[in-house]
Order: C-alpha cells, then structure tokens, then sequence
C-alpha cells in the first residue's frame, strides 16, 4: 500500500470512515478505465513539458513510468488500493512512488474533474466504434441468412396474426435496417463526445498556458470543449451513447422473442445449433433458447441503466457533482450488456436453420390473400372501402365454409361481386402475389435483392478487417 | 354519427364492448395528428391520381374534401366518433360522407399501418424543429444575460462549494454548451425520421404502382424506407427524440435547481420577476419560485415517457403490434412538455436580476483561492502535489486563525515553505486570478467574449426570423 | 371569471406571465380530486366550527355553499380559471362568491399544503379499494373459466417450450394467485396512506386548536399524521400505489401476451369474442386481438408513471417543493390505466373460448412426459441425475426415430436402461401423470378444485355487492 | 473442473458456445445465493429421508456433504466453473463429486426453477429484515440528534423559501416518518414472500410425495406457495422488495441533499466530521460532502433497478422463462446499495455538528412571522383570507421600508389594519410562535417531546441486540 496521500492533503486530519470508503470508492470499477487514463496522462505531460511548465525529461520519465504502472496495475502485480478512491489517484500514487517527483508534477494543470471527463469520453468513443462494427457483423450474418431465403416464403404477421405473405428473407432483412439506425446513433454519440474537456480543471479552467488542442489531437479527439464548467459536469455524453445502446438492445430484444416464437412447437419455423441452446435440470428433453431469452431480457438492465444516469443527472447544479461518480457503472454495464448481446446474436444467426416448409405450409392457412381480393375489385374499379367490405364478407363466407379463399368457386365469388372473374385464382396464387407488390422496401424478389445488394455494399469494408 | 364502417368490415358481427372502445380508441389524443394526416392524404391522393389509381378527378375533391373537414374538426364544427378509433378513420369516415366514393378510394394502397407511422414522423420532424428553434431562443436570451455579466465574479462551485472563482458571464454560457449539443441531437432526431413509411401498406408494401419519392419529396422527407416491416414496426425515431427530448429536460432542471438556490435567502444572488412567482394560500410573504421548480420537476415526466415508449417496444415481434398505439401519447406529452419548460425557461432568464454585489463578496470567503497558492508554489519549481499539500495545510491554518488566506502574513506563509514571496498578495487578486485562466473554456475574460461572440454568430438566424 | 384574488395577496403587484400560467396551472388534472376535496373542507370548516374557531353558524353555510359549487363545476355551469391555478382556489374563490366572508374563513387553520396532501390521500385510498375490487372480478372470471377447463389438459411451458402435461384449469389459477397478491399490495398501500394530513399547515402545523382526530375519523382515515414537514413533503402513498398498480399491469401484460400467442394460428388454442377484437383498415380477414394487446403494452405505461413520480422526488429538501404538483398526473394515469386494463380483462377472460381439442393434442408432442421416465427410474432405486440423463438419452433416440416417448417399444426403453417394465407405458399417461402430481399447488385434479374452492371463499363477497 | 453433466444430459452433443457461457451464466452474481442453496437444499433432502422417496442415511451424507462443499467455495477452496452456469449446479456438482450417488438424488422432485425462486425469497427475507434494522439504526441517530436539538430554532422552508420557524429537533423528526414507512413497506414484502415454492418443480410440482409444508417451516417460511406455474414464475417479490429499497433511498436522497444545503459556505447550518468528507485533487481548501452526494445520487441507481426487473417481465407467458436470471442482479444491487447508504447515512448523522446559532439567525431574516400576523387578525375576528391579504400588504410595506414585521411600529400595523393592538409584538415572538403550533405532528416542544418519546419505545429493542 502506497504512502502517497492521495487528494486529503494536510487540510484533513484523518482518513474516511471504513463504511465511507467503501461507499465511495470507485476503483472496483472505474479500473476499466486505465488504458485511457494513462494515455491522457501521457498526452497532458508531453505537452506539460512542450510548453515548459514541466522539466522536458519529465516528460520521458512519466510516461515510461505510465506504461510500467498501466501493465503491473492490469497483470496483477500491483494491487488497486481502495482508500486511493480512484484510478486516477492509484495509477498517480504508484507513478510517484516508482518515480518520485516527476510523477508528483503529473498532475499539473489539470484536476481529477476534467480527468475522468477525459478518461469517460475516451472509453465512449472506443467503444461506440467497438460495438459499431459488431453491429454490423450481426447486420452481415442477417443478411448472409436473407440471401439463403430469399425464394422462401413464411407469414408476414400483424398482432402475431398472419397477415400477408412475404419471403422469408425481406422479414430478416427488417432487422438489417434497424440496425443500422443504431449503428447511425452510435456514431452520431461518438461524434458528439469529440470535445477534450482536458484545461478545464476542476471547473474553473487553469492558470497554466495548457496547449489543449495539441492533446486534444494526441488522443484523437475531434477538438476541445468551450466552457469549463460545463465540461466537468457534462455527462451527456454517457446518457446519449446508453440511449443508443439502449435501443439497440430492444432491437436485439425483438429478434429474441422472434427467435423464441419460431423456435417453439407450435411455430416449428426453425431449430437452433444446440451450442446456443440450454438443458432443464429436470426435464431431460427440453432444449431451451436461453440466449435468445437472454437478449430479450437484457433490455431491461440497459434501459434501467439510462434511468439510472438520467436520474442522477436531473437537479444537479454546477458544476461537479459527486452523484456523477454514478454515471459511470451504467455506462460500462450497458456496453458490455450490448457486446455480449450482439455477439450471441451473431451466433445465433449463423447456428439457425429455418424449416422452409412449415413456414410456406403456413402461408396457405389463414385467409392471407384476403386483401389480394380487394384489390382485385379495386383494379376492376370498385372503390377501396367496398372493395375491402366485399372482401370481408367473403372471409366470413369461407369461414363458414371452413375452407380457404382459393377453394371457394368462381361462383362464391360473384355472388358477392359481378366483378370477380376467372383470373381471381391466379391473381390469388403466392408468388404472385408477394411479387406484386413491387415497390421499394416492398417483399418482390427483385427489391430483396437490392436490399442485400445495398446492404452487402454497405459492410464490404468487414471483409478487409 | 357517421354510418362509415371504418376497419370492422363485414368480416365482424357486431361493435366492440363499450369498456374496450373507451380502451382502445386513441381519437382523444391522435387528434393531434390532423394537420399530418391530412397532409398526408392529400399527398397519397395526388399520387395516387397521377398514377392513374384513382380517377385524376377524385385527387382535387378529395383534397377539397380534406381541407373542409380539417377546418370542421379542428374548429368543433364536426365531433371526434371514438367508435371509429382514430384520427385517421375520423377523416376518412367524414370526407366520404362529404364526397362519396371518392372518399372510399382515398385507403387505396395504403394501410393504417404506414399511415400512422408517416404521422408520426411528420410530427416528430415538424417539432423537433420547433423546439430547437425555442432551444436557440433560450441560447439567446441566456447569451445576452452573460454579456451583461461579464465584468460580474461570484463563485464556481463542486459540491456545492465554494471553489474558485469565476465570472458570472462564465457561468451562464455553460448552459449555452449543454443546449448547443440538446439541439444537435433533435436535428439528427429529425434526419434519421427523415425516410418516408408511406407505401410499406399494413407490413408488405402493395401491389399498386405507387410512386413513393414523390409522396416523401412533397412532405418534406428525404427519402422512402427500405423495409415494409420495418416500416411499420419501427418507433425509434419516438424513442430518440423523446431521448433528446429528455435530456434538454434535464438540462432545464440544473438550470431550475440553481434558481431554486440562487433565489434563497442564503444565496441571495438574484431575485426574479413576479410573474414567474407563485405565492402562498396561506403565508403571506411568499414569493416561491414555483416555475424554476416545475422545470425541474418536469425532468421525472420526460423520463417516464421515454422508458414507457422503451418497454413497450421490448420483446414486440414484426411487424406492426397495437401496442404501438401507447408510443403515441409519451410523444405528444414530451413535446409539450419541453415546449412549456423551454418557454417558461426563456421568460425566467429575461426576468432574472442578479445581486452582483452578493456575487462577489461570496468570492471572498471561503479560501477559493487556495489552488493558487498551490499553483504559486508550482511556478516556483515545487512539485505540484507538495505545492497542493502545502496549500491545504496553510488553510487548515488559516482557519484555525478565523481568517482567508489572503489576510494571512508573509511570514505565515513562509513559515509552511520558503519559495513564497511579497508577489503572492497581488497573486491571490481575483481578478488576476480569474483572468489568468486564459484558455479555451476558461473564465478569463476576454475568452468569455470569444464564447458569446461565437454563439452569437450561431444565433444571428433568430434576428430574421 | 371570479375576481378572488386567490394565494396571489396584496405583496404581488402583477400576475403570472401567460405563459408561466399555462405551465404552473394544476386545474385541468387536479379537477379530478373536486369531490375528495369538497369533502375534506366540509369536515375542516364542521370541526373549526365546533372548536369555536369559525362562528358555528358558518359551518353550515360553507357545506351547503360546497356542495352546490362542487354541483355546479361537474355539470358545467361554473368554469375552472387556471389563473386561480387549483382545484383548491376555484372551489374556494367560487364558494367565497357565493357565501361572502363565511367562505374566506374557510382557510383558517389550513395551507393547500395540507389540503392536497388530503385530497390526495382520500383520492389514492378510495381508488384502492376500486381497485382491488375490480382486481376480485377479475379474479372470478378466471377462477369461473378454470372451473370448466378443470378436465382439460394442455402443455406447460417454460423458454415457451412444452414441458410437462397440466390441466388448463390450473394455467388459469396461475393469474389467481398474482392478482390474490396485487389486491394485498393495493390494500397495504391504503392502509399506509391512512394517516390524515390535515393540521399539518404549510409545513409547521398551525396556531388554531383543531382537533385533528375529529377530522381524521370524518374522513374515513384511521389516524393522523406525527410530523408536519413530513406530512405535506410525502408522497410516498403515490409511490407505493403506483408501484402496487404497475405490477398488477405487469401481471396483466403476462396474460395479454398469452393470449396473444393462444390467438394466433400457431398455437389456436382459443377463440376470442369479436367485441373484444378490432379488424385492419387494409385487411378483411384480420380479426385482431387489440385489447389483449394493449394490457400488455400499458405495463409500460404504468412503469413510466413510477419513474416519473420517484424521479420528481429524488433530492428534494423539506418540506413542500412545487415539484410535488407533478406527482399527481402519474397517480391519475396509472389509476385509469389499470381499471381499464382490469375491466377489458375481465371481458375478454367472459369471452374466452379455448379450444380443448387443439390444447389436449398439443400434449402428445414434444416429449413432455420425458421427466416422468427419469422419475420412473427413481422409482425404481436410480439417482436422479442419472435417471435425467438416461431420459435425455431415450429421448435424442426417439427424436432420431421421429416418434414420441410413448412410442417406443419396452426393448427401446431396456436397452438404455434394464430397469424398465411393462409398466411404464401407463405411467406415461397424460391424466395418470398429471394426477400424480398431487402436491398443494400441483395440477392433479383434486388440488385444482382445494384451490378453486378457496378462492371462490375469499370472494364471496362479490355475490352480494 | 468437475467432470458433472450439469443440465445438459444426453439430450445435448456438445457444450454451449464460449461466448454463450459468457453471457449465459450466473455463476459470477448468484454465487450470493450460496448459504440460501446450501440451506434449501438440507431442508430437501431431510424431508425426501424422511418421506422415503431417497435412502434415510443419504440425507445426513448429503447435509454434511453441503456443509463442507459451502465452505470450501467461500473460502475460495472449490472454484465455481461457469460452464456449469450457476449455483446451484455448482454445489450440485461439487457435492456428487465429493460423495457420489447421494448427492445425485438430491434434485429429486425438485427444479432449478423451484430451487432459485426458494433461493431467492430466502435471500429477499432474510436482507428485509437486516435493512429494516438498519433503518432503525439511522432512525434512533435522528432521534437522538433530535433530541440534542429540541430547543433549537431554524426557518422551515417550502419551495426553498424561508417559510415558519421550527424547531430543528422537529425537522429531523421528519425522517422518522419517512423511515418508519420504509420499514414497513419491506416488512410488507418479506410478509408477502412468506411462501416456501419449493415442491412446485419445474412447472408442474411433482410426482414425488414431499411434505412441502415440513420443508417451509425448516426455512422459516409462512406457508406454501399454491399454483406450481405461478411460484416458478413469479419474481414479485423481487419487484417489491426493490420497490420498497427505492423509495427509502430516495428519502435518503432527500437527506443528501439537504446535507449539501446545510454544509455549504451560503447555509453553514453544519458542519460534518471530515471523516465523513473528501478532499480535492486539485482545490486543497476543499472539504466535500462526497457521502451525502453519493446517497443523493444512488438513488438513480435503485430506482433503474426497479425498472429493469419490471420491463424484463413484462409480457412474458407462463411458465419460468430465462429472461428471469436478470431479476437477480438489480436485487443484488439495490440490496447492497441501500445497505451502503443506509451505513453511511448513520454515520454522517453521529458527526454531524449544527452551528445553531446560524440557524437560529436565519429565523429572523425573511418575514416567517407573516402568517402569525394573518392569524392575528383572525384572532380578532377577521375572515383569513382578508387578515393573508393585509399581511400580504405588511410585508411589501415593511420590504420597502427594508425592515422585518417586528420592526414596524405599532401606527405601522394599525394604519393597515385598526384591530391590530401592541400585542402584536408578543405575538410574533419565535418561541412563542412555535409553540402555539401545539397539535398532534406540530413543532411546539412539548410535542416534540412526544414525538421522540413514542420514537424511542418502538425502538428500545435495539438496545438489546
């Protein structure tokens, strides 16, 4: 354990109480942040000693020192001291023991305050890009899976209610556009963290002539931000890239419950590769779609976790805040949530084998074509509200009946509508019908494959990765 | 009452139960929707005609016909019949009673389905510009109150204490940041809602040769989108403006908390004009701030709706599921509710007076200054961290004597290190020590002025509007 | 328009901005509590009267004064002003209009502090009981439906895969038991809230000898209040009915969804009376299950309405905050949310109609009698964990073979295990092994009627309301 | 690593995917659930002995088995292997490793699903019960400071505005309320999680003759659950539980911050021990309140439990479904999280220091006697609402004049109103003042005094503990 006293100085007289530090503590948690830590470190004294406010050997010495205490801290060689409360002050107090006072100048022109706004916004953005690009690995197995069904047919659903028949493929591909709307938030919350907060202090800026931009440059930021008290209070940042991951994670929950649907006795439209599947501890037959429960369930927790931050944030005045030190646990629960989410996700694509002939078995039952029928009198000249109406009437008639609007004969027809003719049962045939409906983001097979081909066009760049 | 049959067709026997009419009708609050949906219409129609879908005749009565039962609807002239459900069978059902048949062919080649959806995000996109245009007002008037206060010093705070010492000026424009990045978030809200549902039908497009670009290019989208499915289940431009929604919310409520607090008889920094102050039923001295509460308050209400919109989407199959029905009210109360808070926030500021001589005296109590002594001791060569630790231990000092920091003598301050100097009484003016923090960000005064004229110039819009 | 000047006294000068108004006005929500809060002055003005603290005979005057101004707001024939902001000033500023000086005596002795703290309770209390209630009707309908579905057999599921055989009747009871446990979380709540606020004042009581008790007990609440700060700052009854209302929705949710998938043409276990189903504007076979829909999607609703309530009091100091006007919004919504949600229920459960056929077949697929051969093997001295393991075995064979457990031939089952004998085939009998399951709370027979006679017990009551 | 099969049987070819163990095991959070298992799991296998469904010598093995098996894994002995996913497949698998067929008939006529929701309400009884002493220590540390300051005055605020002077014994007392309240929602729940599942199986109890009842008596349970479907399902009283943790910390947010208030430069009504503070590491002047921030700001964090949990079940069908597992870590969480803050709360409470002088000075500045003047005029005779209005006009005269009400002069008060005599002085003495407020929950000493009286005896058993 270090003697380095860390931020009590000689204004306190003693330590926190044991149940103080360990409700106040962070580092069990804000250790994910080391990498970045220790790069903005190295960053601000190389441009501490460019400026001439620290000794220019300084410089070397730190950061050399940076990077042994970063690899000792994350190997298990040094240990985390909780009474240090942070990262910040551990990875400080280790720097000056090893280093002596170099490392005691480190800390120069800056505070804890714009330090783990850094650190925070360092993290965001690596993994606002991480999870991108997961996002389009899963958007890839998807559209792999469309391209295979493509000539498959299945139930197009409205209130789990078979509606209109689709191929197979334009209903995966639904997924493909949410996703990357997703993966448009992401970036747009990356990019919206691209301001280095590093010069503003611990809310007031700094007396030292800081070169911000030169270290705003080093760490890849986009630029520096413009008001120090904003910049140590503001985590919106954390709220945004949590609501984008959030949204994600609903996506990736809607698929879940497909998954479960499909993959249950009644639907029978698929099987799952047993790796991503679960066995009961008492029933010896069940194989269960736990993951898929999982992603579904997992929805909640990142939801609660944007909660969480927002309902830290509200009524706080400037400018830092010690409740902001709660921001920090739901953004890495919520990043971690997502990745693994998407990483089963992708495996559950790969590992899903549909059984195309249930799924075509289902088109036939449930009087799908009904809106084919008004259509059809639609196209003879009838106004689409009686169209739909005369429609109706014959559902209920076949019902009765119990037979399909295709078993019904030409003279059903026509006794509801002189205008029905013979080409009714060919314009009712399945491929025609979903091949009709040619129109941009409409299931005709042509509009498939340009969806795939856009998309493909999209995600080429994975395949260099 | 209409005799239109609205979506029951001749496929149901009978009406809903009353108590599952008054559950399920959104008539009550879609009725905002009307000015979209008639929009909307007459978009459709006119395609429609040009299509040759429709008679070329039908599209000009039709849009007559919508306009006249708008203006009815909207000036109580026509009801609103919750039998009918929706907004949208409301007009439909009173433009075929007004115009006949062509009023029945309106619904050709288009569902509910897509058609609340492009509603919705006419909505969306038509309010996410209003409210960043209020965003920008409040910018302004927050502007213009810190170029009064530039020359103004009151304390910048952590934890609510005093910390060190800035310009009042500073303060207010760290709100401009928060807003600033509130406004960018509903213009990318507003871009991402910007591909037109229209066409996707119930959930798989249609068999009708739509002409989809025109109908998006004449309501203002910037596109189509590319999945029926998606297209009609997808709520997420609800969810991410509700979120930007939110968090501007939230912004408002720091903003109300330091009201609250700047109106207290402790602080005393400001008063505010009566006509943003409630008073008492029974104290007769009151005068609260009941609005900077509201604000405040108002956060918990925008959160609410974002995680009722969020739970409602999880685990939903495809494609369209009336639970969709519930994104709608969360919508329509976050507008409205920021609306309100952005414009009471706007009247506030404009009332706002602040006591700037209670500013500065809070200045000098409370050894805001200490970091400058720690900083003194850097520019003499002294490590930061001992620097810091003999700062803390000169005020611990100073305390016990019943002093600030700068009452104390040279010899006392010798006395903990001998690098100090006469120079640190000059050293410790707040006005030097306020404008040698001269950085990007910084309170200094001259980059105070850089900070408005830069917002000013962001602004200058407003002028011509 | 009234011209009572309302809270506003002579230390005002002007009135509220038009738009602060619009943002501060309670009355066009609060309207809702006029009968509660009626009757709370009645009860107040009666007991100061009684103390000597008003002249006796205005007592009198007041009630009768209340009673037809609370007449005259619900019929329409008097307005609400929402510059008297309330419910409180309109009904007092109406009565005092009426009656002259025996109605500007009627505050004495009180704040609208302690007053809406009142009404609140006797809203949130009343409702409860409403509640509750309905939840009991609830309860019967499906304890009614369970009774005739005793014989029926369907399979169980968990992750939504058959498990093991049940009886439908005792699926049912599952609902009985959540809402058995929602009605005692309604219950605790009104007994928490049975303390009356009222001599509470502003915040510190008040100088007038009221007695308190009378009051209380006129009121229908068990006790008073033990802490005047406290008294008019809580808002934990909102809270805690909120929370008890949101898990009640949950639970319907869960049923909203089974009866969702009991719906579709997958599962066609049941069939829905058409006034509980809404039909596709676009569609005419659709027959959809929009009420089942929308108690599942309200969950969300009254989860958001939680939020916003704890949100709003997170980090308020003592004691009244106006931020507490945005708690009753929630507490409204939530409260009409579930009594609608209840009443659909309760018709759709009346007009629920299972087909016994399709649930009975269901049983024989899916391997569900697989944990009764591992049993068997128990049975016969083999460690559980083993006898799990040698059924998964026989069931992986029979899935090879395309056949059912029961298919099998006894050499099939020997060859995997030697303890087998003839008698497993009837041990394998859905109603032999679902009887064996006779354990309180199991699906055998007699336990499902122990259970649906103890609830028909606890209500009773209904009958003879 | 145990060579034990776990769940998967022979029904399974191959293990889980390694980024599906990932995700898919709970061993790393549920690992708290270890002395709940270990004790279920004795309770079981006694009974199965005693019931002769396993061999009667087995239950002492599988006991002794248990306890060993408990201890090695706590000490870190045994490793928990997350390919065996959780807990209790853990322990089920250590223990057949350590003593063989035994333990392989442990899990007869028991679940995973049946044994966590045991697991579970075991671990929410048994952590009720400890936070509710811990409630009751943080009340007496009230009571006591209270009691410390019965004699003491300081403002009683509303909407942060200096309101009616109070006794600042009175203002602690405040919480009192709040916490008794807690207290009684989380004995509420633990009342209600009072029912043993274990018997209920997977979903369908079980075929195996348990005396369910000996085995909930063993656990300390009430009874038994009484629908197998619902007591695998059911996760309320985890939503309670949270649900009532919530709500305590938000009274415990509502102390942070009026912690903050007190302890800042422009209040300075306290001062609280530095061991309860923290340093800056920048700022050495500063002693911050992180505690009362971090009590504040957890509330955030609770309150995104709740919502997890409630969105995760939202709509999920009957049975047990996985989505489930993720109702155990926001359990976890807001358990120790109040648990840290509740410790905290007490801590600051005993170190607080009032400077009651402050306080007591604050009473004087901001017109707090007003309604005393209202109430004056009442006393003579006057309707309240005219004696508000001319208090009303007192005070706007007296803020011009730039004096308090106490220094007008009696010609001052007359020319407002003739019924006003030379006792008015008298009268608007602060001790008198507040102690005419002489009612049940009022500030008057003598009911302080009660107060803490009927505090102390519901509390005297702590004493003895």
């Amino acid at each position: 354990m270090t003697k380095e006293k860390g931020a009590r100085s000689r204004r306190f007289e003693g330590g926190l109480a044991p149940d103080a530090v360990e409700v106040n503590s962070s580092v069990h948690f804000d250790y994910r942040l080391l990498p970045y830590d220790v790069a903005g470190s190295i960053a601000h004294s190389g441009m501490l000693a460019k400026q001439g406010i620290i000794p220019s050997e300084d410089a070397g010495t730190i950061k050399e020192g940076l990077l042994a205490v970063e690899k000792e801290l994350s190997s298990g060689k040094l240990d985390w001291d909780p009474k240090l409360e942070d990262v910040h002050m551990n990875v400080e107090a280790h720097l000056s023991q090893r280093i002596g006072d170099a490392g005691r100048r480190l800390h120069t022109g800056r505070s804890r305050n714009d330090q783990v706004a850094t650190d925070m916004r360092l993290y965001a953005r690596d993994h606002a890009l991480q999870l991108s690009e997961l996002i389009d690995q899963l958007r890839l197995a998807l559209v792999d899976l469309a391209a295979e069904h493509v000539d498959d047919f299945l139930p197009g659903y409205t209130h789990l209610q078979r509606a209109q028949p689709i191929r197979l493929g334009h209903h995966l591909l639904a997924y493909n556009e949410m996703l990357r709307r997703d993966k448009g938030r992401l970036l747009d919350a990356r990019k919206r963290a691209g301001e280095c907060p590093l010069g503003s202090g611990a809310l007031a800026a700094t007396t030292f002539p800081l070169d911000r931009e030169m270290v705003a440059a080093e760490l890849g930021f986009d630029g520096v931000t413009h008001n120090s008290l904003d910049a140590v209070g503001d985590r919106d940042f954390v709220v945004e890239l949590i609501a984008a991951i959030a949204l994600c994670q609903v996506h990736l929950s809607r698929l879940g419950e497909e998954l479960v649907l499909w993959l249950s006795q009644e639907f029978q439209f698929a099987t799952l590769g047993q790796s991503y599947c679960s066995g009961s501890s008492i029933m010896p037959q069940k194989v269960n779609p736990d993951l898929a429960e999982l992603i579904r369930g997992k929805a909640g927790r990142v939801i609660g976790d944007w909660v969480t931050v927002m309902t830290v944030l509200k009524g706080l005045p400037m400018a830092y805040n010690k409740d902001l030190q709660e921001s920090q646990e739901p953004l890495f629960d919520a990043v971690e949530t997502l990745n693994g989410g998407l990483r089963v996700a992708i495996g559950m694509i790969q590992n899903l084998e549909f059984n195309t002939e249930n799924t075509r078995n289902a088109v036939d039952k449930g009087y799908l074509v009904a809106t084919e029928v008004a259509d059809y009198l639609v196209s003879k000249g009838l106004p689409f509200r009686q169209g739909h109406d005369a429609a109706g009437a014959l559902v209920a008639f076949a019902i009765k009946r119990g037979v399909e609007l295709g078993q019904l004969s030409l003279e059903d027809f026509q006794s509801e509508n002189a205008l029905f003719e013979k080409d009714i049962f060919e314009w009712l045939d399945v491929a025609r019908v979903v091949d009709r409906r040619d129109i941009v983001g409409g299931p005709a097979k042509n509009r498939i494959l340009d969806e795939i081909e856009r998309a493909r066009t999209e995600l080429s760049y994975l395949a260099s990765l």
